[in-house]
């Protein structure tokens, strides 16, 4: 790598599963688009043949006329070759397949336990946890040996254990979590704006404090042009919150941010992640049935959906491998490459994160992994003071990053004890003590691939 | 106060509330019974009339040929009056009538909340902390008046709140709050040892590790003879898990200890409480519907039953009174009157107390008011450290803590808002939003006479 | 005040002090060459004059061609007129005359006690510390009453204890404290990296973490385009430790940086101000005599030299009223009125200021005022984390800081005894203790005019 | 082990060091007069000889009237057999010999530093903390390998750092470190109340709450039979501050308490150390020369005074060896069997000891060994919460408790740097950096046998 001040060339940058899904493109074509960055891709992936595929359609890129920066990329077959080296390891998994997840996902329905994405909380993202936490072990150990030095960015959910044991089994090292859910939520103020005020905001230009977990993280200061949002939000709120905003029926994803406005009447904060997460976290308000589901105007996300999709993307790669459609070069609106480039000294940024708290929320347990801002600069990634979060709130976060806490223990210790205590906490769980205990044995038996060392 | 090393003699002891309730003729007897003091007792109560029964009662021990102490009683009209000059201020009232009482007990039934007591914690238990607080403002002002060096005792409910209020009204008060469930749970131990092994063990020598809050504290370490009790409890707890262990119909008051059992094959921790008590700070497991508290064997217990156990006491006092009945003077088992002769330094002695976590309990947060042992000593008691609770009980804990502070800092501010952020995270709260509100209001309504300044 | 978002009118800042002094010219001309900026300054100062000769100097600007903002002056003899309606109050005075300084540097010199500034630390800052809290005290107290709402920003010595005495009064405050000697080490980083590598480096590129107390903070990171520069710095302090680096004899605030670098040796990070203050706040390693002093080549600043440059002041102050001679408009190269935009919401930033501690340095007590970095945003200042101090450093810093926090404390409960506790702790006291009585007594009594309410 | 509740039989105690010192003939005899205890004590020493010593005079006692329990005595050859099987570890050993001690000791007087005993702290306490740390380091892998269930008891200087690394080492290790210096504040309590007021009061009897570390610790309550002692401290204090309490020439450890009293007179608590200890945790107020020692009425203790002190006690074990002595047996006042019996379940107590902070002193890092008192009961040891230490006394300890975890770091690091880091830090070192590396350097080489794997 070297630094000339104002461009860096030489990078390497490791990417660690992405397969067929749709962010190894976006990261692609942001990078093809930065000027000051350029250097080499490595790509793993278990499919290695996904991995391939991304190496072709990533040198592809070197050859369109919108490209303003030279980066290639090359598939390779270890953990040895994708990191040794490496500046940056960036991973983005799907800890198991489909199969494991559909599991997580409908069999607690069985017990009327409903979840709308599980894979960040609720039964279904506590067995994908123990799935994902010997994943991440792994990398981190790599990491330790093959690029110590290297920043890691995880894009995997679920985000908060994902990352967390990254930190426990490797305490150096410079790992961060990102999301783009906060984004929605500063957008959903810009369209807040341009509705009641008639002003046109860029995202950016909202200003945010943050504070909370992933998918549960919350902003308690929003501010435009120097000017407190709170007020026009909450006028917002009340001409929108039986009717919702937002055509929720468009796709699984789609919401009526219902569940993010009457979070905003309780307790005065805003929510800032979709409804199909923040619902996740609550006690069984907003999910104790499909039609209470249906009345909030969100959607469960079928795991059949998720597999048909996937079906689509593979043909996509394939079409673009073999050049019958081309790659449609524009910027994201990701902050992955902005993030990259302020480590490496083009630029100070401030911008939400996923962190251990070293204090940056008072309140939450040091260690556990949270979101707040924090300010990006040469070689850092440092936390600002987010303050803490109303009683309340507290009340309903802490209790899911206790159970985040126990469920990577367990996960460690592969001891079925101690999952048990976070899964009979979570929020969601209504079933009685037999019955948590036959569902979670269940669920742990259709994941059984991916526990080893278990005894179940 | 002459303090002579062996014996206090002019000793000054104020006591307020009372009333008609049994604890202040326990506090008589013990105070009869105990060689090494003497002094004053000044009574103070909303009724007069109560006081000075209990003026008559407890002068005429001084005939008894068991007494081996003087003490003189003097009911008295003002606060100054029983305040000034006194060593140790004893408090027990009832914050409210029986009147008030029944809508914390039963209007939530309306909604499908069912409590056993009300009077700690739940819907009963806030509202009841909301009339407690200005009360125990009061007396911590007029302590800080009157007698701010004078040891105060606090024995009402809801106990953390009470005494949480007067430590936040003048910092500098030497309170504590006493209770004698954990004593419960320690004769439970013994019973099973002499069931078990034939041993004879006496309550005190049952040494156990106290941490938590009032009503819902728990015991992770009990030993006999330097033997760990946990393997016997074990099986204990299997024994009857299904059975019960105990007679739950002989009084409103009775149980089967089942639901301490459950607690214990959840936790693995002793709860230290009656199983009424406990039932409240849970999820509804335990108190989902009057049948589900017929399940676990034990009692929801009605108002009126109070009130008619009222009647009964007042004329006892009446008969007391009149010379018709004679008291029943013996050691009472309780430990208030050994609590103070090791404030006076007639002998340092460990037992379990409520005060605010300076750090005893490690995790909660500091100034809430816990429940561990202390050290009882000259002018001071000091808490042990009792370590810290397993992250999922904690998790049950912390939100009861966490809504006690909200419910008193709402009390101080006469803030209903915030009073509905506590009620509405409640772990009895399944009601949904706008009956919670519904709710909320009606109990407040019924109870407006104690609520002063509040706006409803 | 009208925020269009690109620019913020009718804005109305206060300034307290300022005087004859240079600073109040320094923000005059930044403001005038601020075209996002203007409205309204109010000048208030115990002497009146010297304010309205500011008013006068301060709106001839508005006639200069260079002048791209137009802001009116006007001197006010309240603090309530000074105050009310104020969106930002600028503090910058000097607490008492150069008769009581000349106490506070002077005197302990006949104890053997060298100081080389006495404004901050050692026996004269502590005694100048009991001066100003009341002062501050009366400031925080009429902001509270006026304007509090206004963002407080204070240049005012000794700077911890005088912003922490706002804070401790009106916990509320939006109060920061502001100093350049950060930059100045910035600066000299910058000369070394011309000097060493041939780079032309403006400060501002020259990224740093900070984190102490204001004249004893520290630097452990510091980068240029990415690059680490301690490698380099090291080789700077090898190369000029002996010699010193810098013409040290140019004027009394001069110095060879030769504590700086001592310091470097010692512990490996950056001290973060000039040598005149470090010293100070050491054991007597550096000012142990006058000799020591010109060995570690910086100059003890004597008080005489203070007065005539005062005199100069004074007279510049004449001429320019008078139209004698003409403000040289050109910008200061201070952060004031960058860090102004920021809060009203025309561009985020990162910059080293002084806040209490909320969890930004870990180890050093909450709520004393440190120096980091944070981040300025529409009405935000949050400190970024800046982790922990060195053990050994730590040592060093958190003596001073609890000095700082016994002396604030002193001064609000007018306790010579507890003023002495930190007086005899400071690590320049060498005296015995009957020695540093009276010493302490005889400045006291030096300084009695502005001790109202002592009992001396 | 056999514990019937009243008494315990078949106990194993496992001594390490002890060798030819006296206190192992103090356990012996305290062993013999314990009539509820018997049981085997197995003797290790490097120096066999001398446990074997031990051993022959331990089962003599078997055969003395006086005795009431027969412990049977075994010297052993490995660690492996004197744990295997340990109840109780008592360790008390010299770290290196009389040759190390003398540098620590006395090479510091060539750079004009003084100490009075130089085991605890001081550039001397630090070098025998560079050499204790190892061996700590490997009982505590001993005691995790044949015994991770015992007590252990530490007896060894520097008490802090020794019982720290057995912490560091094995986290879950439950050790405590004993020492009497309290008991003597004790005692001079009793002393006072003899001679100002006629009393006799037993040492037990003078209840004292103690927080500070050892040797440097500090009472800030102590009553006798309820009343509290300081208003007749400070009277004593007043009336032997110049001429001292106690006739210091008698013995090299005598003192006349003129330190403990002018630290009295700065801060108001009692500094529960002898004075030659607490001399050497401040600056060099009390031990910058001889001349100033003198003044101060203590006794710098020469290592060829213990070297005498040492035949002496090697002559004894001879005769007592040889049957030509009888052993005197007595009680000793000490209470380590005491502390064993509690632990044993055998009777709860309270009494000062060296544990891990972990919150029992608000303020002091969480980890560092600190002293205060705590509660022994049935396989139990809890700190009391001690409160915290007034600011400048917190001032005073803090910086020796972080030259304590330093030093403690250095060692298990082998890293010279890090200790100088401590050593140059140390309240007692004036010289200059560059004399202070010199000593640094001359005393390690001094001691280089006791630091394997050091670079040096």
């Amino acid at each position: 790598m070297r630094n000339r001040g104002d461009k860096v060339s030489g990078l390497t940058m490791a990417l660690i599963g992405g397969g067929s899904r749709n962010w190894v493109r976006v990261l692609m074509k942001d990078l093809a688009l930065e000027e000051q960055l350029s250097g080499n891709v490595r790509l793993y992936d278990l499919d290695y043949q996904a991995a391939h595929e991304n190496e072709l359609i990533g040198n592809s890129l070197n050859s369109y006329a919108e490209t303003k920066a030279i980066w290639k990329y090359k598939a390779v077959r270890t953990m040895e070759d994708v990191l040794t080296g490496a500046d940056f390891v960036v991973i983005s998994i799907l800890p198991g397949t489909f199969a494991e997840m559909e599991s997580d996902v409908h069999l607690p329905e069985e017990y009327g336990i409903y979840q709308s994405v599980g894979d960040s909380t609720g039964p279904g993202g506590m067995v994908r946890a123990l799935r994902a936490v010997p994943m991440f072990t792994e990398f981190a150990e790599n990491i330790k040996r093959y690029s110590p030095d290297a920043w890691v960015i995880n894009y995997s959910n679920p985000m908060s254990v994902c990352t967390r044991a990254l930190y426990e089994t490797y305490p150096e090292v410079k790992a961060f979590g990102c999301c783009h859910e906060v984004f929605a939520s500063q957008k959903l103020l810009a369209a807040m704006l341009k509705e009641m005020k008639g002003i046109d905001a860029a995202r950016q230009d909202i200003k945010v404090n943050v504070l909370g977990i992933n998918h549960f993280t919350w902003i308690n200061k929003a501010t435009y042009n120097g000017i407190d949002l709170w007020p026009l939000y909450s006028k917002f709120v009340d001409k929108y919150y039986e009717e919702g905003y937002g055509d929720w029926k468009t796709s699984p994803f789609a919401t009526a941010n219902r569940v993010k406005f009457d979070l905003f009447k309780r307790y005065g904060l805003m929510a800032a992640a979709g409804d199909r997460h923040l619902a996740e976290f609550c006690p069984p308000w907003y999910l104790k049935s499909p039609d209470v589901v249906e009345k909030w105007k969100f959607n469960l996300t079928p795991v059949s959906w998720r597999k048909n999709d996937l079906q689509e993307k593979i043909a996509l790669s394939n079409r673009l491998v073999k050049g019958e459609e081309r790659v449609n070069i524009k910027a994201s609106g990701e902050e992955g490459v902005k993030q990259i480039k302020a480590i490496l000294g083009l630029g100070d940024f401030v911008t939400n994160v996923n962190l251990p708290n070293i204090g940056q929320i008072r309140g939450l347990p040091l260690g556990a992994v949270v979101e707040t801002n924090a300010v990006f600069s040469t070689d850092s990634v440092r936390p600002v003071m987010a303050g803490e979060l109303p009683p309340d709130v507290h009340n309903l976060v802490i209790r899911n990053v206790i159970n985040q806490e126990t469920i990577l223990k367990a996960a460690i210790k592969k001891d079925i004890n101690l999952a048990f205590k976070a899964f009979a906490n979570d929020p969601l769980m209504t079933a009685g003590i037999s019955d948590a205990w036959e569902l979670l044995r269940r669920m742990l038996e259709n994941t059984r691939d991916y526990l080893p060392g278990w005894k179940l």
